[in-house]
């Protein structure tokens, strides 16, 4: 049986197969229906209610430039019921940093929440001074 | 006794004040030391360690155009030890979302996550069709 670190990194995947696959029968499937759901598109206000989050799905995936979008540096943070996956999204070019949580329903994870916004500077931690 | 849901919006208040009062302090006080944190800043990529979040806020907080920042439209979602509030940034003519998630930690609730972003597009959702 996967590990729940397991299990979340394969939805969040799930997530981005739906994404990049144009696929919104997968991503229907994927969101949350027994508790409120919220989805943050870039540069987009808070959509709060499942029909808005399809409609703007739908709208995203069928348009003419849907992006061919893939997820690198995934980071997982797991508090009982609920996990959250932070992650980089890459679509050309650009770099968005999103999070994406996930609540257990009915025995799966499923998700609850996608906030996405592009990355307009890189921090890098400043390296620790060199000892003689 | 204040119900989870009152006392979630009470830290996110204790949040937006820290903010808004550019008091460092109280920032550090309410960033979780049990597990990993994450912050995203309009426009930044993800820190992942309680250091470099601090010395973010430090940077934010002690700047000369440090915001002034009000929180509007508080959304608020519970599941077990995790919560989300999702909400609103006011800072000027600028709104931003905010993902602000939170643990319990020792009895309180203490942040884990902070993700916020511009919005430069309302969707405001379409009235129903009105019945002749």
């Amino acid at each position: 049986m996967p590990s729940d670190e397991a299990s979340i990194i394969a939805v969040n995947e799930t997530f981005y197969a739906a994404f990049a696959g144009r696929d919104l029968t997968a991503m229907e499937v994927l969101w949350a229906e027994s508790r409120p759901v919220c989805c943050i598109h870039p540069g987009w206000g808070a959509l709060h209610d499942r029909r808005s989050i399809m409609a703007s799905w739908a709208s995203i995936l069928t348009g003419d430039e849907a992006p061919l979008v893939r997820c690198e540096r995934v980071h997982v943070r797991i508090a009982d019921t609920a996990a959250t996956v932070i992650c980089e999204e890459v679509l050309g070019d650009a770099h968005l940093a999103a999070t994406n949580a996930f609540i257990h329903e009915n025995g799966v994870w499923r998700m609850w929440h996608h906030h996405a916004s592009p990355i307009a500077r890189r921090v890098t931690p400043k390296p620790e001074p060199l000892l003689n």
